[in-house]
C-alpha cells in the first residue's frame, strides 16, 4: 500500500515534538506532508525531516483542512484553543497534554486498549495519556487476567524533563554550580534539585494531591476500564534528566503465581524484562528504547498475595511520543 | 549530678563514628575519657572533642574494662569479633551494625520502645536499627493508637552515604565526569549513579529480596512489637549524597482522622511537621538536624482508610548516630 498522510505536529521544537517528529522518520511512518508547527518564538526555525530541514510556523496561521491528523505536543492551552478548529476542518487529532475529556478523547494505549480506537467516529480524538500512566498500563495489561486485584500502590520518580527544557537546563546548572562549590540560587525549582528529591510535583489541592497524581489515577482507571481501581500514588522529582521510574506493589485477594506472571511479561508487547536478580535503570536502560523495562519481579516479603515490580521507561519517547505515533499507526488504517 | 562515663567509639573515623563523636560533645553527654577506636588503617590519626586532638587507636589492642560503655560503628565484622570480648570485661555496647540477634541486643529507638530498655541486665547490649526502620519506627510511633494498622507500604530513598565514604566519593566523581562530558567508567556502584536511580541495593536473595529490606521489616517489627505486620519495603538508591527520603502508605482499617493525626505528629518528640502544601527534602530540610521531617500528609485519594506521609531524614545523624546516642542517654542512669 503506497497511501500516505498529511500530518501537523504542534509543538514540533519541544521535548515531545522533536522525538515525535523523529519516530515517524524512523518508523517510516506513511507521512505525505508534514507541518511542524510552534509559537511565533521559534516560527522560522527548521527541524529536520528524511533528509530534509522542515520549517516551523506560527499554529495561528495554520489552515487544519491541508492535514489529515494533528498530534498535539504544546500544552494545554494550545490544545484547548485549536482543538475544535482542527475537528471542524476534519482532521483527526491525538492529544498529549491531557487537556481534552475522556468522553471527547479517550485516553489510549495500544498495548492496553487499543480496541477503544474501534469505538470511535471520524474525525478521530484520542488522547495519549501521561508518561505514568502510560507506562503503567503496559505493564498492568498482561497482568490483570492473572490477580484478582484489589489495590495499587505507585511510588513515580519523575525525570525532571517531565517539565520541558528549562527543567533540563536547571538540573545541569545546579549541579555545577554545586560541584564548583558556588552559592545555589535554585530557578525554576523552588529549591535545590540537583543531589535532592523534591517530594511533590507541582501545587497540591486541599486534600494534598497533585493534578499530576489525580491524572495518573484518572486515566490508568479509563484505560484499564477498572473505574473504581484503588490506586495510591505519590510522584516525585528525581535529579534525573531522562527517564521515568515506578516502584508498584499489586494487591491480589489470592496468591500470586509468580511463574505466569513472569511468563506474561515475558510475551507482552512493549515490554523488556530483565532477569530475576537485575533490575533495570532509567539511564542506561529505558532512555531511548521503545519498551517499558520491567524488573524486580517478587512477592511480598511474607505476604504471598503482594506482588512488587520495578518499571522505567523513557519517559519522552515510550511514555509520549512513541505511543501517540503507535495510536496513529491503528488509526489510519480508517483514516481517509 | 557530675557523674562521668568512660565511652569508646569504633569506627570513630568513618562516617557515623565521627557524627557520634560530635553529637556527644553536642549534647555535653557525660564522658571521662574517650577512646577512639579504628583499624590500623586510621590508628594514629585524631579526631577533634571538646577542643583537645583525641589519637585514634586500634581495637584488636583495646582494654574493654577501661570503659563502661562502647559504641560498635564499624560494621557487623567488627561487632562479631568484639561485642563479647567488651561484655565480658562488664562493658555495655550500643551496637549500629545490625550484627548481633534481637534476643541479644534488641533494636531500640527511643521514641519508640524505650521501655525496652527496662528489661535490660547489665552488661547492657543494645542495637540501633537501620536508619530507615529508625526514620519509619518514629514516625509511627505516634500514629499506632490512630489507626486499625493493616499494612505498611514503603519506598525508602537511599543516600549514597548509607554505603560509607566511598560511595560518596563516587557520586561526586561520576557527576563531574559526567557534566565534563568525559566517558563514565563506574566503580564502587556496578553503573551509572549520577543523574540515574539503582533499583536495588545490594544482592536480593532468591526470593528478590535486599538483606536491607529484610532488615527493615525485621528491626521495624521488632521495635514496634507488631510481629506480624505485613510490610511492603523496596530500598532504592538515588543520587543524594545525604538524607534518606520514605513515601509511605498505612493502610487502616477504617476511616483515618487526618486531624488527630497532624495534631499527634505534631505533639511527637523526634519529629518536624512541616505545613500543609509544603513538603520536606533531605538537603535543605533534614540534614544535619536531629529531628525526622515528615510533609505530605494526607488520605488516599478516593480512599478514606488510607494515610499517606512523606518522610526525610539524616541518615548518618537521626538515622544512626544520634539513635545510638539518645540510647546511651537512656542507660547511663543504670550504667554504673
Ligand atoms: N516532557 C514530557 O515528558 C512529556 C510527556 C508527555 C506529555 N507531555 C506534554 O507534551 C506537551 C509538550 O511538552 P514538552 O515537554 O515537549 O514541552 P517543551 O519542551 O517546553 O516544548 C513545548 C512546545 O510547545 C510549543 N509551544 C508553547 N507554547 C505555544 C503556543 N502558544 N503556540 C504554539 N506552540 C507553543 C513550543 O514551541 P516554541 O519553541 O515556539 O516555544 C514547543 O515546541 C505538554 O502538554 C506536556 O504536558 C510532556
Ligand atoms: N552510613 C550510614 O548511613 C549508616 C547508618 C547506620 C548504620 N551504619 C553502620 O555503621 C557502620 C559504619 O558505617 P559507616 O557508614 O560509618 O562506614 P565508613 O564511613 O566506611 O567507616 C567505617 C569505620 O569502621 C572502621 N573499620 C573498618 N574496618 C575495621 C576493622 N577491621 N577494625 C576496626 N575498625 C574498622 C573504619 O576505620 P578505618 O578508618 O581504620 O578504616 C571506619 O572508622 C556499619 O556497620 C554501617 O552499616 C551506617
Amino acid at each position: 500500500m503506497s497511501q500516505s498522510f498529511d500530518i501537523a505536529v504542534i509543538g514540533a521544537t519541544g521535548t515531545v515534538g522533536e522525538t515525535l517528529v523523529q519516530i515517524l522518520e524512523e518508523r517510516d511512518f506513511p507521512v505525505g506532508n508534514l507541518h511542524l508547527l510552534a509559537s511565533s518564538e521559534s516560527a522560522g526555525h527548521s527541524v529536520p525531516f528524511r533528509g530534509k530541514n522542515v520549517r516551523v510556523r506560527e499554529v495561528d496561521e495554520f489552515d487544519f483542512s491541508k492535514v489529515q491528523l494533528v498530534f498535539f505536543a504544546a500544552g494545554p492551552a494550545v490544545t484547548l484553543s485549536f482543538a475544535s478548529r482542527a475537528t471542524a476542518a476534519g482532521c483527526s487529532l491525538i492529544d498529549l497534554s491531557g487537556a481534552l475529556p475522556a468522553d471527547q478523547a479517550p485516553q489510549v494505549v495500544p498495548e492496553a486498549n487499543a480496541q477503544v480506537l474501534a469505538g470511535l467516529k471520524k474525525p478521530f480524538q484520542v488522547s495519549s495519556p501521561s508518561p505514568s500512566a502510560t507506562t503503567l498500563a503496559v505493564v498492568l495489561a498482561p497482568l490483570l487476567g492473572l490477580l484478582d486485584l484489589q489495590r495499587v500502590n505507585v511510588t513515580a520518580s519523575l525525570a525532571v524533563s517531565a517539565q520541558g527544557r528549562e527543567a533540563v537546563t536547571e538540573l545541569a546548572r545546579q549541579t555545577a554550580e554545586l560541584l564548583n562549590v558556588r552559592p545555589l540560587e535554585p530557578s525554576f525549582f523552588d529549591r535545590q534539585m540537583a543531589f535532592n528529591l523534591l517530594a511533590q510535583v507541582g501545587k497540591p489541592d486541599e486534600n494534598g494531591h497533585t493534578l499530576l497524581e489525580k491524572r495518573l489515577v484518572r486515566e490508568l482507571r479509563q484505560v484499564m476500564a477498572l473505574p473504581s481501581l484503588k490506586i495510591s500514588v505519590t510522584c516525585i522529582q528525581a535529579p534525573v534528566f531522562f527517564g521515568d521510574s515506578f516502584n508498584v506493589t499489586l494487591q491480589s485477594a489470592s496468591a500470586v503465581d509468580l511463574v505466569k506472571v513472569n511468563a506474561a511479561l515475558e510475551d507482552a508487547p512493549g515490554i523488556e524484562l530483565v532477569e530475576a536478580g537485575d533490575y533495570p535503570t532509567p539511564v542506561g536502560d529505558a532512555v531511548g528504547q521503545d519498551v517499558v523495562y520491567v524488573g524486580r519481579v517478587r512477592a511480598g516479603i511474607d505476604d504471598p498475595s503482594e506482588l512488587n515490580v520495578w518499571l522505567t521507561s523513557d519517559n519522552v519517547r515510550k511514555g509520549a511520543a512513541l505511543n501517540a505515533v503507535q495510536v496513529a499507526e491503528l488509526l489510519i488504517k480508517d483514516l481517509l
